[in-house]
Order: C-alpha cells, then structure tokens, then sequence
C-alpha cells in the first residue's frame, strides 16, 4: 500500500466530528480553541534509515524532528506553541549522543518559542523519534490546501531541490509564512515535503482543481539537484502557495520593495479537468504525476 | 542513562512557560483552555521488541497504542477527545496487517468516543507507533501525581501483576477515574505503567512525601504473577490514587453499595523521611525501591 493510498483509506474510515474544523487531509488537524483562535496539532515522526542515517549528528536528527513539523505548522498559517517528544534510542546509546540530539530539539525550539511540555522514552533497534506539535492560528489567517481557485496565481518560496543538502539543519518557513498571511490573503497553502509534483497534486486534488507550472520559472539554486530531479525531490520545506491575481499583485509589489520574502511565482491554478502539468520551454504541456518521495 | 534519569535531566532542561500548567512530569501535560477546563496532551511510542512481539496480533497492536495514551488521560482525572496516529511499518508489509492495526485503534477509539484527527505514516524495519492523545479536564476534576498529603490512604483499581496476560487487549480504567474525581476529592493519582514499586515512588517523590503498602493487601487475581513479581510488574495500567481518611471513608462506602468500583486500599502516605516501603506479614518495614520495567 502507498502512502497516499493508505491515507485516503485512513480518512475515509475515521469520521470526524465536530468541533474538529479540519481532521486527516492537511498538514495538520484544526480544532476550534479560543473566540478568535484555533489549535493547530500535527505530529512526525522520523527513524533511523528512513530520514537520517547510522552517520547523521545526532544534534541534527534532534532539529530535524522539530523542523519538520514546525514546517506543518508555518504551513497552515499558524505559530507552533508547545511539543511533545517521544524518543527511542538503542539501549546502550551512550548518554552524550542522547544530550546531542536533546540540544538540537532545544536549540530550534528557542529559536521558534516553543515549549516542550512533555515526552515519552523508548528502546529500539533504530532511532526514533516523534514530535508532536501543538500550534495556535487566528481564524482568520488559518490557511489549509483545499482554498485554490482557478485564476490564483502559484508561488514557492526558496529554491527546489535543495533537500538532500539542507533537509537536516534547514529553517523552516515560519516568518515567512507569517508575512504571507498578515498581509495577504492567501487562499491554499501547502509544505514541500515530498516534492513539487507531489504537493502541487496534493494542494490541485484538496481544491479540486488543476494546475500548471512553468518548468523554467521554477527556482533552484547552486545547492539544487538538477530541474528534472528538483520537480520530484522531497524534503525541500519550501512553502507551496496560491493567491488571487489581485492579491498577488500585492504580494509582488512587496517583493520589490523589500527583501525579507524570497518567493517565486512558478504557475497558476486552472479547473479540474486540465489536471495537473508541467509547461516546458517548447510551449508544451506535460502531465505531472503524483510521484516523488514516497514513505511507503 | 535510565528513564527516570533521562527524564529527570530533560525536565531541568525544558523551562516551562505560561500558560502551561503542568508540563513534564506528570502522565499528561496540562494547558489553559477554557475557563473551567485544561486541555490535557500525552504520547506514547509502542515498539516492535519492546511492547509486543514479531507474532502480536495487528489488532492488539493498534488496540494497546492507543489504550495505553486513554490510560494516561484516566490518571489525570480528565475525558479523551482526540487522537494523532503516527505509524511507521516495514516497507511490503501485507496491506491486511495494516488494516488490522487499524481496525484495534478505531475500535478502542469508537469505544472512548475518540475522533482520530490526523496522522503520518512512514517505513521501519520494525513497527513503530506513536499515538498522542489530547483531552480534556475540568479545572475542578484535574488530578495530578504531586497532591498526596501524609495520612492520605492509597488505593488502586483491579488486581495487580495482570499486565503480562492483558497488556495487549486491557481496558483502560477511565470510567473508575471518572467515577473517582466526579464523586470524591481525589489527591493525587498515577496509572501503574511500569509497576507499583516504581509508579508509587514516582508519585510519593513528586508529591514529596513517603509512603508504606501493605503486602497483604494487594490485591491479585488467577491471572496475576506470584506477589513479589506482581510489585513490580510493569504494564498493569490500574490507577494508584490516594485520598484524605474522611473522603475515603466516603469512597469505601460507595465501594460497599455499588459494584462499579473495583478498587482495594493498599497503604497510607507518611511523611518524606519515612521513604517508600512495604510492611511485611510479619510487621517488618522493608524499603521499596523505585525499580521495575525501565525502557532504558
């Protein structure tokens, strides 16, 4: 079973009642909280041979674990509050390399403001670890995957294809996305975990709707894999985005103006039944498939 | 390092900030919610090797993920409401293995009234699962592990040293927590996840105070192990709780009308210096050290 098909199963069978705003199906779940404020809840988990190697620092696994869902978290609009941290590690793992992956966690989650509230401890074979992160979002700046329309212009921010170089020590894009929803009105909005081709999927699939990006606007960088390969690497962590043509005039005007949102116009948003593609430099339309980096 | 170690040095570690009000440390994390009620966190990460085997059965594995967070939420006196499901298995696992893991977490959740909200799903070599659980408790009903006061009698639900015959199918003991803290004013409560000995240190230690069980009164079943194995057993999942003598005598009376309440008075709490112990059947005090099933 693949992943998206697994999860399409997971969410047909568990029903979700009120006052669950957003249950399985975006970046994470939205219950309703305050007067003017929703909980945000997401959870990842990332193991040994999976996310990280037997090599990796284990300084990195511990901001990488955090990192991830934070980025869950910048990417439904919200602020990232309190974690939970289930960790297991190898019996006999020695104590300093235990105290590097607690600093990484503890390093990220100071510099985001967010307070680990609780955990739970483990043996295993492999590293494990699980991060459960609890975030707030206004309502009105609460922004999920299904609110793309056609017309909306498509932007990312950072460069594609930078995951294999960055993917353990990267920033995820809170302030940014913060920017975004202060002062915008952004109408779909997902995370790059799994690759442009697949999120974009994802995003065009929630909103019903299609969509089409132009293969030479979409940004890389001197870290970059090449074009072919960016389209379909995952854990970039860039934020995947769409806005009205009006407000994305703004969003471009501010652009120019000053140099804190490093976003990229990359396509926009049809209907439905033109699907999901890819224009290449020819002119000519390609299909681009939900395909990239798959868990399963 | 050991658990109680590495728990110890996270909590110093991890300052909690406002509004949390009670962070690590107790079986749930606790947070302002509305004004009469907290909102209660806690995870738990079940392992292939460590908390079931190659041969468990799938359904019992989704069953006792989430059984043991419900267990949690029961010791803190508060509702389960919500559910995240983190699952990790190995890469070509049958799809009705997965399914079967499934349909143990939905239906312990139907049964609890739990919505599964969101999830995230990866490969492992060995099977992983992480299930945070979120709750809620009225201000009034909270019960933490630091409230015991000397002279409080102590109590635990069921029979102990059972865990090794039902840790993978138990039911966890909300209705008896609820019936506890809508009733009575409970001091303080914690459920035996790594055995009496242990949890009953770990409860007179945060609630600064000492503690002496009686060996004669613990209460054991066919299915128990012998007594002295049954101290220490881990995975019981009953609550050990503790209350004033005037209360108690209220919730002995309540025991002697009604069959719904399947408890047993064990012990008193003493004072700090007195320690943990356990009064032989000849009168001899021997010291209870906080030893048991450690994950580390």
């Amino acid at each position: 079973m693949r992943e998206l098909e697994f999860i399409r199963y997971i969410t047909r069978r568990f029903k979700i009642k009120r006052p669950v705003v957003k249950g399985i199906g975006d970046d994470c779940a939205v219950i309703k909280y305050k007067k003017n404020k929703f909980l945000l809840f997401t959870c990842d988990m990332i193991i040994e041979g999976t996310h990280f190697t037997k090599k990796t620092h284990a300084f990195e696994i511990g901001w990488k674990a955090m990192a991830v869902n934070i980025s869950d978290i910048a990417s439904m609009g919200g602020i990232p509050k309190y974690a939970l941290v289930a960790a297991a590690v190898p019996r006999g793992k020695n104590i300093r390399f235990l105290k590097e992956i607690i600093r990484g966690i503890e390093k990220i989650s100071k510099k985001f403001n967010i307070s680990i509230i609780g955990g739970d401890t483990n043996n295993s074979e492999k590293i494990v670890l699980n991060v459960t992160l609890i975030g707030e979002a206004e309502k009105k700046h609460l922004t999920k995957r299904d609110g793309a329309k056609p017309g909306d212009l498509i932007f990312v921010t950072g460069a594609l294809g930078e995951g294999k170089s960055k993917h353990l020590n990267f920033l995820p894009r809170l302030r940014e996305s913060r920017i975004l929803v202060k002062n915008f009105k952004i109408n779909s909005m997902i995370d790059l975990s799994d690759g442009l081709a697949m999120d974009l999927n994802r995003l065009a699939r929630a909103s019903n709707v299609g969509a089409c990006v132009y293969k030479s606007l979409i940004p890389l960088s001197k870290k970059s894999e090449p074009l072919e390969k960016s389209i379909f690497a995952g854990e970039d962590f860039e934020l995947l985005f769409t806005a009205s043509i009006a407000e994305s005039k703004k969003i471009m005007k501010r652009m120019g103006k000053k140099e804190d949102l490093p976003i990229t116009l990359i396509g926009e948003i049809v209907k439905r039944p033109l699907g999901v593609g890819l224009i290449e430099d020819n002119g000519k339309l390609t299909p681009l498939k939900p395909k990239g980096y798959a868990h399963f």
